[in-house]
């Protein structure tokens, strides 16, 4: 059986930096942009047109829709964007063992018949600040405040809209970690023992 | 600095085994009916009506309000009851290392200064079922599944009404773990690691 790992995660909270050194110490991919690329060419959408429907769906589809509303056959081409990535994201979890960041990837692979771990990665905001100071250079508090919430209500939205559950319950992950109090190398090995445990 | 972790966790899905062997596994105390004997001592109620105040607040207050609604000088008992069961907290907490389940002791320890470790521990449908019919002996699935959704409704409604916060929402918790899919062994040992982390 494969061993899929998604992490979800906050904006800020390290969940990139995680899944990579999960993916490292395991040795087997990971997939993020890889996902845009792919539903890019799979789609035949811009890439630009398949990022903004990820980060903003109500918005994303406003724009859209006006774009396609002069076809006679319409189809809500937020939709179509979103099923495409649905099946890359099948695609590649079905390549063997992966790490899988975001885009309700959980959801998405839940029915499946792989063996699936699920993590959502969160932190405080003083942890994330700085994070994402770094990230960015911004150090203005509230730009970085501003900034978080902003990520935050596209990833929650994202999420809802398509899984129909909530963003950070536990009961949609079987491990959820706080990167600020518990730090980025206790995650890591906890994620892989929850990795290795299934084996 | 004290290290006190915290147990929240679904009825069934083996919260208390877990924080029993934590507690043994770290050489520390453990606090559940402890607090309950306590408040009884301190507050001068009957066992069954603090148990009663935990297990159905819009029950237990009622019924404690019919019970003083002639008193002059009225003050709510199941207010009162959790007054000095957070101060019953409060204190087993400050004597030294432990181990706390349930009774919001995450909330009530988070603007102390002591270092704590907030743990939710939940679990599927079947796994909790199979845990809760070899506690109780019942082995009809209705009658189970009445039994499951009863305790969660009444865990739920405790927690929300005293922190005013989602019950199982992640970020109530540094650790949330599914013990249905990682196992009582892994679980244990997770919880173990992340409180020496914090040494």
């Amino acid at each position: 059986m494969n061993k899929v790992i998604t992490i979800s995660r906050e904006y800020g909270a390290g969940g990139h930096t995680i899944g990579k050194r999960v993916a490292q110490e395991l040795g087997i991919e990971i997939y993020d942009k890889d996902i845009v690329r792919e539903t890019v060419r799979a789609s035949g959408f811009e890439t630009e047109v398949v990022q903004e429907e990820e980060e903003d769906v109500s918005k994303a589809s406003t724009f859209l829709k006006s774009l396609c509303s002069s076809s006679v056959h319409y189809r809500d081409p937020q939709e179509v964007i979103h099923e495409v990535q649905t099946a890359v994201i099948l695609q590649f979890a079905k390549k063997g063992p992966c790490v899988i960041l975001g885009r309700c990837a959980d959801d998405i692979l839940r029915e499946s018949d792989m063996d699936v771990l699920n993590v959502f990665i969160h932190a405080d905001d003083l942890h994330r600040a700085v994070r994402i100071s770094e990230m960015t250079g911004i150090t203005n508090a509230t730009e970085l405040q501003k900034l978080m919430a902003k990520k935050d209500s596209s990833r929650r939205n994202y999420y809802e809209h398509y899984t129909h559950k909530k963003w950070g319950d536990s009961h949609n992950y079987d491990l959820t970690l706080d990167s600020g109090k518990l730090g980025v190398d206790l995650c890591v090995q906890m994620i892989v023992e929850a990795a290795k445990a299934g084996e």
